[in-house]
C-alpha cells in the first residue's frame, strides 16, 4: 500500500519517544562480560575447496550467548595481505544459507563473516543453528514472542549478544585487518548491523544497515500489519494483561536507543511503502546516529533494498572501510 | 473445500503405511520412566474462591518431561464422593485459558483437570508453561519442526510425555476417583487424547479424541495444505538434506500408530471436509485402535467439532466413565 | 490492523453525532405494546435430564415480535431458592447452539436464559427459529438489509423486540428471582444486551456488553470494512438511492442512542484493534450511558472479549446482581 | 482454476444419479395451480418514454408463488405486429436492474419481460421484491437455505413458481405473440430457464440457458467449492442433523431431474473451467434433455457465457422462435 | 474499504498540484497533426446483418496513432435522419467485446462507434487491436508502463491519439450528423472520453466519463492500492532511478490538467468508496473542467457506476446532444 | 499445496503427448539465419570498474531476434587464460538486475554474460531492453499472450532468438574460451537454457536448467493455477474462438518439444510440489533430453531451486565444462 505512515515531512520531525531504561548501558555491559567469559574457542572446517575455486570458504562455529555455539560461513578471496571483513547478518526467517549466497563483497575484494541466526532458517533459507536458550513462558509462533516476558530471557537480547560476539570473532579470523571491520544486513539483519556496531562501537567501522527491522519498537508494534511485528499485538491481544511487563522488554532492545552508541560511518535505507518496516520506524533509528551517516529513501520501495542501492554500499565500504 | 481426500469407501479401506520403529515401545519407556523419576510434587493453589461459586477451582503446577514445571487447571463441583476425572488437551496455538471455558463436564458431574501446552498460548487462548527444553537446530514458525531433527529432541516427544504425566497427576488429585480417569481434547488435544490413551493404557477408561492431529504423519506432511502440517512440509521444502531425518522422528510421535495400545472406551470424531487434519488420517487412528471404538462422521464437517457430538460425548462419558 | 479508528485520547472525546428520531421513545413504546399484546404462553420441555446430571435444561419456545415464536434454552443449578437469571444474547451468524456451549454462569450458581436468534445459526453455531417476518426489498446476503427500508419492517426491530420479550420471559421462569435479572452478549449479543437494557429499563439490573455491534451506525456503515457492516454499504453501493431511507431506519436501532435509556449496572469491553466494530462506534455507545458503568480497554484487542475479562465478569455480578 | 471436475469424456458419459421423488410432477402441479389460484390483475406503469426513444418500457408487477407481487420490465420495440417474446431471469445476488441493461434482444426485434428475483438484489445489480414468504428456519447468509427444512418452504420452490408464472405473464403482455415465447438467463437465470422450461412445457418454445446452476444438486454441493454452492454445505457442517432432510428438499428443485421435462428447443452453455457451476452439473442436466439441444463448450471458459455465444444466441432465436 | 481518501469536504477543496509542462499543447498538437497526417481511410465491413435486425453494426478499422489500424464498431438504429453518434470507449483490459454489449444508446435512438483498445482485451472483453507501438524500456505486466521512460513512447500517448482520432473517423460515419458527437466510457473509457474531448475541444459536444481513471496521476500513483495504478507504483519500486522521468511522462497525460480545454457539456461521476480511482483524483478532473458540467456523486459506491446514473445519462444526452 | 500433478511413479512414466509441428526444425533455422544475418557488432562498456575490485564487469548490447538491440552483463573475474563462460537467463517478470546480482560463478572462476529479457523488468529485478516486436493481437497483462496468435509473431520467439544469439555472442567476448559453453537460468530461465541448448547443440556444452518453465506446454496451460501459465488460459477464456491458432503457436516453443535437440550434459531440477511449473512439465521436458542428463528432485519443493543444488551445479559445471 502506498503512503503509508507518515508524510515525507513528517518522517523528518519524527523521533523515537520511548524513555531509555536507566540502566541501559550496565544491564548490556553486564550481559557482554558474561557472553565473553562463555566463550570457547572458535573452530574453522574447510567447506568444498573445489567447487568454490579461488574463493576459500569455511564453515565456522563459535560462541554466542551463554556459550551457545553459534554457526557461520566465513568467505576469502585469495590474497597475501590482510583483509578488510564485512560481518553479514540475516533476515527474519532465514539462516545462513549456502556460502554461494554471499559472494558479492568476497568478487569486490572483501572478507565476509556470515552469522546464522539461531533457531531460524526454516522459512526461506537454511540455517544450522538451534536455540539453546528457549524461554519461560507462552509464545506465539516465531521468535518475537519467545522469552518476551524479560528482557533477560527475551531471544533478541540472546542474537544481539550473538552478532556482538560476531564482531568479536570476525577480528580474529585468518587474513584479516582487524582494524577495518563492517557489518551489513537487511530487515533483521539491518537491527542486527545497528545493534553490533552500538554495542561494539570501537569496533565496527562501518555499518550498513537496509529497511532495519526492530526500530522503535513501541510505536512499531502498534502501527505494523504484518508479520513480523503481528507477531507481538496478536500475543498482547490476548495476554492483555502482560503489556507493561512486553513494553518494558522492548526498550532493551529497541535499535533506534541503541543507535545513540554507535560510532561506525553509517549507511541506511529506507522504502517509504515499507509495510512490514515502517518508515517512520526507520528514520526513529537514522534521526538517533549521531556518527557519519547517509541514508537511501525509495519513494515508492517496499520491503526491500532500493536496486542501485547495492552498488552505494559498494562505494561506501570502498571510502570508509 | 468440499470432497477433499478419499471418497468414503476409500476411507473405509484406508490404513497406515508408516511402519512403526522397532524400539518403539521401548523408547517410549525409557522416556517415560525418566519423566516419572524427575517428578518433584504436585502443587495446588486455590483460584479466586468466590468467583466461580459451588465450583472449586485450583491453579495446578506439575512435572512434565525432563521434570520441566507445566500449569494446569483443576475444576472440582462440590461432591461429597470422589469423582470420575476428565483430562482435557488443548488445540494447536492455544494455551489452558481460564477455567471459565472449561465448565462443561463439571456441570455434568465430572471433575476437569486441563493441562496447558507448554510454549503455546499465544493465538487464541492463554498459556502460561513455557517450553524449557527448545530443539538444536533451525526452526519454523510454530512448534512443529522445534527438535525435529531427532525424536529425543523434538517438542511433540516433550508434550506427549506431558500428557502422559497429567493423567498420573490426575489420579492423585484431591476428591478424585484414580479408577475413573477419562482424556478429551480436538485437533492437537485429540492428538494428546490418543497419545495418553497409548501411553497410559491401563490408566485411562475413556479416550475422546475429536478431529485428532498427528494421525498418519507421512501421509499428512504431503496432503495437508494448510497449517500447522505445511510447518513441516515448507520447512523440508528448505532442508530438503533432512527428509529422511524428519520422516523418522515422525514415526515416534505418529498417533495411527500409537493407536495400537488403546485399551479405553474410544470416541472420535471426524470431517469429511477437513483440510487441517484430512479425513483419511483420522480413520488410519481409528482403524488402529482394537478397544471398544465409536466415530461421529460428519458428511460436511470442517476442522470442527460436529455440533450435537459433545452431547453424544456426555452420553459416552455417563455409559462408559 | 493496529490503530485503527481513533486515537485513545480522541475516543475519549468522541461522541456519536446522529440525531435521535423525535418519536424514538413512542415508536418503541408502540412496537413493545403491540409485541406484548400478541403473545402466548411461553412453553419449556426437559432436555436430556441424564446427560446434564445436576443442571436442570429446558428448552424454551417463547413469543417475540409479533407473536413469532422463538427458541431458547433455560439452564439452572440445582438450588431451592430463587436464583438471579442472566439473559444470554448470541452473535451474528450464530444460534443459540446446545446448552452444553452455555455451563459457565450456572457452574458460578446463575441461571441462564439464552435466547436464540431468528433466522441465523448457520454460520457458527446451530440456530432453531426461523425469520417470519422477512422484509419486502432486495437484501443484501446476512440479515443486515432485511427490511431496511423502513424502521417497522426492519430485522433489527424484530430481533430487539424479542431480546426486550426475552427479558419478561426470564422473569417469569421457574426458580428465578424476578428482581435480579443481567443480560449478557458478545458482538451482535452485545448489542442485543445494551438494547433490552434500554427498552425494559426497569427490568435489567446489570447489563454486560462485550464489543457491541450496532452503535453509532451511521459512523460504523462510513468507517465499517468488515462483514456485517459491509453488508449495508454494498448494499448502499447499489442502491444509492436508498441512502437517506436507510440511514433514517438506523436511527431507531442505534445501541448508542438506546444507551442513554440504560439504567442497568454497565461493564462494557472494547478493542482497540477492532475491525468488526471499531472501538470510537463502541466508545460512542458507553458514553451515552448515565447508569454505573465500567469498561475494560484491550489496548490490542480485536473483536473477541478480553481474556481475563470473563473473570471481571463474574465479580461484577456478584458485586450488582 | 483449469481442469477441475470430471475430464472431457468422463463429462460426455456423467449422469445425475440422485432419484426422483415419487410425486415430483404432482407436487409441482399443486404448487402450480396453487399460485395460478392465487394470481391478481398484472399491472403496467410506463417507465420514462422520453428517456428510451422508440423503445418502450413498461415497469411491472405480477402475482408470483403465494400471490406474492413480483417486479418486472418489459421492453418492447416499435412494431405493428405482434412481437416474439423473450424471459429474462437474473443471476445470483441481482435483481432486474434498470431496463438500460436489457436492449439487447429488443434491438433485434424481440420483446423482453424481465422476471425480478424475490429477496435479492443487493450484491450486484438492483432488485425491486422483496421475499415475502421467509423460512421458518435457521438460515446461512443468502438464499440458499432460506425454508431449507421442507421443499414447501425452500426459497427455490418460490423462485421457481414465480418463473413459471412470468411465462404466463409474458403470453399475456400487450403486442406480444403468446405462441413464441422463449426464456434466457444465465447461472441462476440459466437454472431459471430450465425450470419454467420444464413447469411450463407447452408454453416455452425456446430455452437458452447459460452455465446454469442449481443442476445436479447432490453432487453439487459435495464438489462445489464457491459461493452460492457452499452457502449449503457450511449451513450442513454445522446443522448435520439436517443433512436427510436438506437432501430430500434439493430433490425437488434440481433441474437436472427437472429438465426431462423440458420441450422446448433448447440451447446451453458451459465452461470447462467453471469453479461456481462445475462442468459435470451442466453435463448432468444437457444429458437430461430430450427435445432439440445444443451446448456451446468453452474449453477454458470460467462461470461466464463463453464470447462469441451472444450471437450463437441471437442466430437461435432467430432459427427457432 | 469505505471512507478512503479525503472527507467530503476536503475533496470539494482538492485541486490537482501538478504543474502542467510548459509546451502541453504544442505537444499534443504536433503528435495530433503527424497522427492526422498519417491517417489512411476508413473501411467499413457489414456485421452479421441477419442477427441484429432492425440494427446496422458495421466492423469499422481506421488509423490511429501513427497511422496503425485500430478496430471498432459502428452501430447504427434505423434512420432516415443523420443520427447523433457517441464514440465509447473501453474500461482497462477489455477490448471492443461484441455489438451485442452495446445495444443501449442505439436503443435509444443514438449511432454508436465504439473505439477498440490496442494491445488490451484479454481480461474481460474481446480485443481486435494490436499495439505496434510497443515501448523501449523494461515493463511491468500491464499496459501502464509501456514506453513510460518518454511521454512520446508512452502507451497512453498512443492510446490518447487513437482516441482523437476516433471522434474524427465518427463525424464521417454514413448516416451520422457531425455536429452532435458525444464520447463516453468508464474508468479507462471514461479517461479517454475526458482525453478525446479536451484534444478535439470543437468537436466533441457532450463528454460522460464515469469514475474516470489517469487523473492527478502524481497523487494517484501516491495513494493507489490496487491495479493498475499500482504498475507504476511496482515499477518504480524496482526503477527508482526511474522517478523524476516517469513522473515527466505522466505529466503530458493527466486528464485533470488536460480537462482544462474541454467545452463539452459534462457529465461525470464518482465513488467515494471507490479504490480503484480515489474518489480525490476523480474531483481533480472534474474541478478543473471550465464548460457547463455536473457530477453524479455515490457516497457508498465503488469502483462502478451509479446503478441510476446511466438513465441520467440517457437525460443529459437528451437535453444536451 | 502438497501432491499436486501426477504421483512420483507416474512421473517417471509421464510422456509429452503433444506433436511436434513437421516443419520446427525448419521454421527454426529460418528464424535462426535471419537472425543471424540482421545482427550489428557486439558493443562492450566498462561498468564501475573501482567497485568490483578485481572482477571486471562490462555492459554490453547485442543484436537479438529482427536485429534488435539486447542488453546484457559480462562478469569476467581477473585471470590470464581463456575462461570458460556461462550464459545466464532471468526468470519471468525479471531483468538483467546488477553485476552485483551475478558474482557467484566469477567468484568460482567462471566468467559469466547474463542477458536481459526483453520487455521485462518492473516486477523483480530492473530490466534495461524493451521488446521492439510487440506483437499484432490483443494480450492479456504480462507477455505470455503477446503476438501469440502467431509463431512468426510470439513474443517467446523473440526470446528464444535472443539466447541463441547470446550463445554466439558469448563465445566472441573478449577473455572466453568458445569450446566452454555453458547456460543456466531457474524458470523462465531455465526454458531458455534449455531451448539455447537445442538451438545452439553444437555450442553449448553444459545446460543448466533450474525448475523450468514452458515445457509441456499444452499440458500446462491445463493443470497450472497460477500465473504466468493463467495468463494463457485466461486469455482463451475469453477468446474462446483462438484456442486451436494458440495451441499451434504453443508448439513452436515447447521445451519439452525442443528438448530432444539438445545435445549439453544436462543438470535440472524439479519441486514435487511446485504449483508455478508443475513437476509433470518438468519430467516431460526432462524424458525427451537424449545427451547425459541428470535431476535434482525436491520432494516438498515448490517453485524454488533446491537448497543444497547450487553446489550440485558447481560440481556439475567443474566436471563437464
Amino acid at each position: 500500500m502506498p503512503v503509508i505512515d507518515l508524510s515525507e515531512e513528517e518522517l523528518r520531525l519524527h523521533r523515537v519517544t520511548t524513555p531509555e531504561p536507566a540502566d541501559l548501558d550496565e544491564w548490556w555491559a553486564a550481559h557482554l562480560a558474561k557472553t565473553t567469559a562463555a566463550a570457547t574457542p572458535t573452530s574453522l572446517t574447510r567447506h568444498e575447496p573445489e567447487l568454490y575455486g579461488p574463493l576459500e570458504v569455511h564453515d565456522v562455529e563459535f560462541s554466542g550467548a551463554h556459550g551457545h555455539r553459534v554457526r557461520g560461513w566465513f568467505l576469502r578471496p585469495r590474497s597475501d595481505e590482510p583483509l578488510p571483513v564485512v560481518v553479514t547478518y540475516i533476515g527474519y526467517g532465514g539462516g545462513r544459507g549456502l556460502p554461494a549466497q554471499h559472494t558479492l563483497l568476497p568478487s569486490a575484494g572483501y572478507a565476509v563473516f556470515v552469522m546464522d541466526s539461531r533457531g531460524q532458517g526454516g522459512q526461506w533459507s537454511v540455517g544450522a543453528t538451534g536455540d539453546a536458550g528457549a524461554g519461560t513462558g507462552p509464545e506465539h509462533p516465531g521468535v518475537m514472542t519467545r522469552g518476551i516476558s524479560s528482557p533477560d530471557d527475551y531471544y533478541y537480547t540472546r542474537l544481539f549478544l550473538d552478532a556482538a560476539r560476531a564482531v568479536d570473532v570476525a577480528a580474529e579470523l585468518p587474513g584479516v585487518d582487524p582494524g577495518r571491520i563492517g557489518v551489513t544486513g537487511g530487515s533483521q539483519g539491518g537491527a542486527l548491523a545497528l545493534a553490533a556496531s552500538a554495542l561494539r562501537p570501537g569496533q565496527v567501522k562501518v555499518c550498513h544497515s537496509d529497511v532495519p527491522f526492530l526500530c522503535d519498537l513501541h510505536r512499531a508494534i502498534h502501527i505494523g500489519t504484518t508479520r513480523p511485528y503481528t507477531e507481538i499485538s496478536d500475543f498482547l491481544a490476548q495476554h492483555d494483561a502482560l503489556v507493561p511487563t512486553v513494553l518494558r522488554t522492548l526498550q532493551y532492545v529497541d535499535c533506534a536507543l541503541l543507535a545513540r552508541r554507535i560510532t561506525a560511518a553509517s549507511l541506511l535505507s529506507v522504502g517509504l511503502m515499507d509495510e512490514t518496516c515502517p518508515p517512520s520506524t526507520v528514520y526513529a533509528a537514522y534521526h538517533e546516529i549521531s556518527a557519519p551517516k547517509e541514508m537511501t529513501v525509495s519513494r515508492f520501495g517496499k520491503h526491500t533494498t532500493p536496486t542501485s542501492h547495492v552498488e552505494t554500499q559498494l562505494r561506501h565500504f570502498r571510502d570508509h572501510l
